[in-house]
C-alpha cells in the first residue's frame, strides 16, 4: 500500500481522487486538503459521489503528519502559487507531483527557484515532478519517445488542435472566447488573456533529453476569427468575432528553428471544418508522421497521468525531476 | 566516450555501424566481430563507405579482450542463435544490446533460458536488452507509453500495415510472396513460412508493463490474395496468388480478449489501395486512436533505436533486461 494525500479537489484534484478511489488495494488515501474553507469537513465521498469517509481538510500539518509517501497537489499554475503547498509536504518527507504546468521544467520560468526546490528534495531525499497532459506528455515526453526510433533529428512539429466548448466562463476569458479582434489584442498585451501555459516547459523538456542549447523562445497569440456565428451555454461568437486563441510556441538553437508548438484552442472548430486532434511530425530520418483524432482529453489524461507516475516516483532518485527522468511511463492497473 | 563493438555485419550491423561513425566524439569503436570469413581483414570503412580503419575480425575474444562498455549483437532472430555472442560478451563485462526478435522478452519463448541469461548478467554486473521497432517500440513500448495517459485501459489493439516491395528473395519466401494459397497454406503448416517473429514478445511486453497476467497466446498466419498482378525486382504476382501474409497475435486473460496485433505484410499494398502506417487503438478511459503514415521503417527504426540505448543501458540495472524496464528512450544527438 502506498500512502497517498490530495492537495487540491477542484476538477483536477476530484479527477485523481477518483483515480486513487479505484486502487482500494494499492493506495490508502491519508488525506484531502483543501484551500476553501467552506469544504471543511466534508468527506471525499460525499465530493465525488463514491464511498470514502476521509475528511477534507485546510489543516495541512494535519494530513502531513500521516506521513504520505507521495502528495498529490492539484492546485494552481505558476510556481509562486505552489511553493507553499509543495516545501511543506518535501519537509515532511513526502515526495511530490503536482501539475502546475511551471512545474514541469521550473527552469524555465524561474532557474534559482527550480535549484532551490532541487536542493530541498535533496536535503530530505524525496522526489517532486510536475506532471499532466501539456506539458508532461503530448507535446514534449510522448515526442521524445518517438525520437528514439531517430538516426538524426533535425526539426520538430507538433500541433494540438482542441475544442474549448466544453470549457465554463474562466476559460472562455483567458483564451479571448468572445471578444473582438481588438479586445483580443489588448487582452494579450495587458495578459488577461493568457492562452495555453507549457509551451517554454515542452520545450526544455525536449531539448533536455535530446542535449540540444535551445539559447532564444518566442511565443506568440493570434485570434482565431469564426466567419460563421458560434455558440455554448456560456458565450456566443458573431461572424468575424473571436473563437479561440491560436498559441505558438518557437525555439531556437543559433537562430535555427529547432522546436515549433502549435496549439490552436477554439470553441466548436468542427464548424468550419477543424478536426481535433494531436499531431506530431518529426523532420530528421526517418520521418516521423504522426496523429491522434480526436485530441487526448487534457484533464482526464493530466489526472490520470499523475495518478500513473504514484507507483514510480518512489523508486526515483531524490530531486526536482521531469517525465524524461524518469522510466517509461505506464498504466497502473488496480489490484483485484 | 562510450567503447562500443559491433557484432554481426549485414544490414543492421551495417546500420549501426553508421550510427556509431556518426559520434566519433561518444563512442570509441573497439571492435567489429563478423561471421562470414570473407569479410575477415577488411576494414569497417570499406564496408559502410566511410572512414574508419577498425579491421573486421572472426576472433571474437581478442575483441571482448578491449573490454567494451557495450557489445551491439545484430545476428540472428532466435535464442539459441544468438547465446553463443551474448554469453561472452557477459562473461568479457559488457552490456548487450541486441537485436534478436525473441530477447525482447525472453520469456516468451524460454522462461528457463531468458532466467540463466538474467542470472549469468547478475553475476558480472551487466544488462542484456532486446532492441529493435518490432518488437521493441511501435507494438509494445509506445503502447505501454499511450496508456500513461489513461484512467482505464480494457483492452489494446494495434495494426502495422507496411510495404514489402524493398526487400530481397529470402524475405519474399519466408513471408510466402508469390506462392499460392496452397502453397502458402503448406508452408505456414510446415514453418518455411514464418511471416513476422514477436507477437507473444511484444503481447508479453505489454503485460508486463501493465500488470496483467496473459494466460493464453494464439497467433494466425493468413495469406494476402491479390486481384491484381504485382511484382518486383524479385517476384511476380498473379491475382489470385499471394502478395503477403496478414499476421494476427492475439492475448487473452481468463478467455477475455486484451491484445491483439495484426501484422499484414505485402508487397505494393497501394496497387489495391491500402496505405501503410502504425495504428494503435486502446480502448478505456480516454480512448487512444493513434496513426502514422507511413509506417516507421524497420530496419532503419531498428539499428537507431538500438543505437540510441547505448548511453542508457550502462545506468541500468543488471539482468536480462527489456524495453519496458528502462528510461523513456531518446535520440541521442552527437556531440559536435
Amino acid at each position: 500500500m502506498i500512502k497517498v494525500a490530495a492537495w487540491g479537489t477542484g476538477m483536477m484534484g476530484q479527477g485523481l481522487l477518483g483515480y486513487i478511489l479505484d486502487r482500494p488495494r494499492d493506495i490508502e488515501l491519508v488525506g484531502a486538503i483543501v484551500t476553501n474553507p467552506a469544504k471543511e469537513g466534508k468527506t471525499v465521498g460525499e465530493l465525488v459521489g463514491r464511498q470514502c469517509d476521509v475528511r477534507m481538510t485546510t489543516d495541512s500539518e494535519r494530513v502531513l503528519a500521516e506521513n504520505p509517501d507521495v502528495v498529490c497537489v492539484c492546485t494552481q499554475s505558476f510556481l509562486h502559487e505552489i511553493t507553499d503547498q509543495v516545501e511543506p509536504c518535501v519537509r515532511a518527507g513526502a515526495n511530490v507531483l503536482c501539475i502546475a504546468e511551471k512545474l514541469a521544467f521550473p527552469w524555465a520560468s524561474d532557474p534559482e527557484w527550480a535549484d532551490r526546490f532541487d536542493k530541498l528534495a535533496k536535503e530530505y531525499g524525496v522526489s517532486i515532478l510536475g506532471t499532466g497532459v501539456n506539458p508532461g506528455f503530448i507535446l514534449d515526453a510522448l515526442i521524445v519517445m518517438w525520437t528514439s526510433i531517430s538516426l538524426s533529428v533535425d526539426r520538430i512539429e507538433a500541433q494540438r488542435v482542441n475544442d474549448l466548448s466544453p470549457f465554463g466562463p474562466t476559460v472562455m476569458k483567458t483564451q479571448g472566447v468572445g471578444t473582438t479582434v481588438e479586445e483580443f489584442e489588448r487582452g494579450v498585451a495587458d495578459g488577461t488573456i493568457v492562452g495555453h501555459i507549457g509551451f517554454p516547459e515542452s520545450i526544455y523538456l525536449i531539448a533536455r533529453a535530446l542535449g540540444w542549447k535551445i539559447d532564444r523562445i518566442e511565443e506568440t497569440r493570434e485570434p482565431i476569427v469564426t466567419t460563421v456565428e458560434r455558440s455554448t451555454p456560456h458565450v456566443t461568437v458573431a461572424a468575424g468575432d473571436v473563437a479561440g486563441c491560436k498559441q505558438i510556441g518557437r525555439g531556437y538553437t543559433n537562430g535555427e528553428l529547432k522546436i515549433e508548438l502549435v496549439h490552436p484552442q477554439q470553441i466548436h472548430p468542427e464548424m468550419e471544418g477543424v478536426s481535433t486532434g494531436d499531431y506530431i511530425r518529426i523532420f530528421g530520418d526517418p520521418e516521423v508522421n504522426m496523429a491522434t483524432n480526436p485530441e487526448i482529453p487534457g484533464g482526464k489524461g493530466t489526472y490520470a497521468s499523475t495518478g500513473n507516475y504514484i507507483p514510480l516516483i518512489g523508486a526515483a532518485p531524490a530531486g526536482m525531476l521531469t517525465v524524461v527522468d524518469l522510466p517509461l511511463p505506464r498504466f497502473w492497473a488496480p489490484s483485484i
